[in-house]
């Protein structure tokens, strides 16, 4: 059976878990923490890290968006990639913003610092990069509205990669109560519309123990 | 004719420098500075950013692996992602781990201090972080070396775009002179196989106003 490791508020398992729920594929869940990974993933090398994705025949997949192309190319039905090679373009467009930039400016401050850090019992957030965080997300927020209003969805017509990758990413920081939903109604609109399908359940279901979420995480009509 | 938008010593540039020459598909330039962009790119929306292509149709592709998997779309001969789906993961999961870890890790500390942080007039590189990346950098060095000791390229048998995005990587921090080549045999061997092929011409003639190469930087035997 295929088995996806993954640590459950990391954005790189989330994104892989709605990808794989809304392909039809299921799989098994092992939890790893990145920060204390077990010997038998430690040792398969470096750039090995969470999420990995272990097929039925054994083969290894590591990297979330070589693990996705992978999934695409084997598993040609309902692609979430696009119809065609310009679509595609702009759906790995939003999906590289989300897994460079986003993940620099506002995953590597508010989640490592206000999360990772403290599970990992290294102390508690660092403020400035709290701050930072908070200032980019605002940013990242009002320049997901410029894509949405288009179509209601971040890349193209429908329901892409891109809205699964930054649903990923939001839904995260989301647990933490760290987005101030009011300040892009459209945005929110998203999000409710991500937020309410079937693949995106188990995220909702996810806890950390000792740090419960946001009053409003799992709320449909936040 | 097609346009790439870049900046000389931008890693994202350089690999789609190598990526595009390597395929055979020819290109003019336009270079950009990241930190001062010109009024029409800026217009172009939150996440294009400099390295972007125009094709002849006028589509404007961003995002580095994004544009690499649209160009492998839409030009099929001579894939530098590898024969087969399994092949093509591989290549893909070592261009992540440069993509995401070794920009984050060294880029963003050795270039971004030494470099950027000097050209955009924002003064002295911090020392810390030059440091951290050095210790990083040796990391990396090192864990390459358990890749090329296989078949003398990254991933697979043959060169592929791992290579090109390590090499792109690499040399631009060799441009500053930061790398130790004695401290992985391999890897030299591995970079010396890399730098002499013809698509690397350009990248090695590649001048920063002020800022002279490393003396061995365009030596093939270095």
């Amino acid at each position: 059976m295929r088995i996806l490791h993954h640590f459950p508020l990391s954005p790189g398992g989330r994104k892989l878990r709605l990808f794989l729920s809304e392909k039809n594929l299921s799989f098994g869940e092992n939890i790893v923490k990145p920060w204390a990974l077990p010997d038998d993933l430690a040792a398969l090398g470096p750039g090995f890290m969470p999420p990995l994705l272990v097929e039925s025949d054994g083969a290894i997949l590591a990297g979330d968006q070589a693990i996705v192309e992978y999934i695409e190319e084997v598993h040609t039905t309902s692609s979430l990639l696009g119809s065609d090679a310009l679509s595609r373009a702009e759906v790995r467009r939003v999906v590289g913003w989300f897994d460079r930039d986003f993940r620099h400016d506002v995953i590597e401050t508010l989640l490592t610092e206000k999360l990772f850090r403290r599970l990992a019992g290294l102390g508690e957030p660092a403020s400035t990069a709290v701050r930072a965080g908070h200032a980019a997300l605002a940013q990242y927020l009002s320049a997901m509205a410029t894509l949405v209003e288009r179509s209601g969805w971040l890349a193209g017509e429908e329901l892409s990669l891109a809205d699964l990758t930054a649903g990923a990413y939001l839904s995260a920081i989301d647990y933490l109560g760290d987005i101030n939903w009011d300040q892009e109604p459209d945005v929110r609109m998203w999000y409710a519309r991500v937020k309410s399908r079937p693949s995106f359940r188990p995220l909702l279901a996810d806890r950390i123990a000792g740090m419960p979420p946001a009053l409003h995480y799992a709320d449909l009509d936040f």
